[in-house]
């Protein structure tokens, strides 16, 4: 049954993930992080992602010219985090197109899911913020299948 | 034709709107506002909104010990904003329901259209974020005509 | 007496003001205004009272290559601030140099004394962040009697 | 000399480090870490010298009713830090009093001091902001040698 399976079993086995601790900077007046917030830990768990794949985006800057721009996010709240909280946030790639990629992610606690979306990166040339095409090395990077 | 309408027209006449100024804080090293930070100025217009009924948050905390808390959120990205801009940010019921409303929002700057969602929002007990009827002169307030 | 005056007295009569709406993002888990944010509230205030000097900040750098950057911050946090309050932050010159300036700041909420603390600004050249003689006409109008 | 010390040399050895990564949520238009963010990064780094010695703000909450707040923050910005940068952020007591602690910190990369300060941070009592005194065990995990 999805809804058993989504908010009490494990994340997806094979997806990248990265622990994420919760401190005050993160939580608002009703004593829980601000759901805002949950973009910021899924671009630090892509940035990991990214760089576990081999690719620094300050780098990708200097060299290339490109950058990666969230193009469209959606997101599901299910359960409150709060101070001290360890959670863990899972990165996989729903759709992997020329000029973006959707990502799907989530964040658990314990087993417990709390949020889970979509965003979708598109690549850009820095400054126009004209659509480019992914490099190859990172489209073939991302295509290779999980270690 | 509805591309055209939204992108280069007006915020729809009747929304309420709220102006806001970009500021180092909103910014990232792509020189352009941090897309995570959309949900804080929508977050920003629903509060004035919820204001300009009659109702603080603070208040209703304190008196009905209920609070309104984000469930989902979708946003799509259509154009950077800079700093010094200034943007303004609609509102706009896209759905009243008896524990929960859905709000279209968008944000525009000299008539383009910057970013756009919809937040769905959920009334419920503080503490235990059970899910409580939205009180009846909140209700009673956002069916009526807008001013 | 300074103490009765710093904490139940109105802000300095010619200083420039900017009154400031508290929302969800600006609070943590303790119910209060997180302190880190009364930088960014500062920061607002000074962008602001630039303006109303004729000075955009972006302007300045894509025009003279130039920007102001922090140096040195001193905070004191006497009172707290909450949910839907409106502060006041106030700037004042307490210092000005050939390339910074020492602005003298406070918050305030109802003739009561929030935060008050000292912010050293550099002119630097942006790219090099090397240290720049301030504008003539930023000197001139900064040094101007207020209107 | 005091200053090449504090410049080049390595960090303190026998404080408390945590290593922080930069992620764009962190970097303002001027293509650098935002200033204010060194709170946020100093209050991480406190947090988890707190949690090594063995205490849980979000318990210390719930079982003593006590929190720490911060009172008094003064910083110097030295040097950029920018996307993807590893920090390393340090903590040392510089003053242990009965109801309050000023702390010493300090954010390096690769042997380069970025930014240092003092905060004091205050113990109080949950809802009314009252000075508590530190609760005992805390104080001497705090005057026992580091480990």
């Amino acid at each position: 049954m999805r809804v058993v399976r989504d908010h009490l079993a494990e994340p997806v086995p094979d997806a990248f993930r990265l622990p994420i601790r919760i401190y005050w900077e993160d939580t608002d007046a009703a004593g829980i992080v601000f759901y805002a917030n949950y973009l910021k830990f899924f671009e630090r768990a892509r940035s990991e992602w990214l760089r576990s794949l081999g690719f620094e985006q300050e780098r990708l800057r200097a060299e290339t010219g490109i950058a990666f721009v969230v193009t469209e996010t959606t997101l599901r709240y299910r359960a409150p985090a709060r101070l001290d909280d360890v959670i863990e946030v899972t990165v996989r790639v729903a759709h992997l197109g020329q000029v973006s990629i959707a990502v799907a992610q989530q964040a658990w606690r314990d087993g417990r899911l709390l949020a889970e979306g979509t965003i979708r990166v598109g690549c850009v040339e820095i400054g126009t913020f004209r659509p480019r095409r992914i490099p190859d090395d990172i489209l073939t990077q991302i295509n290779a299948p999980a270690r």
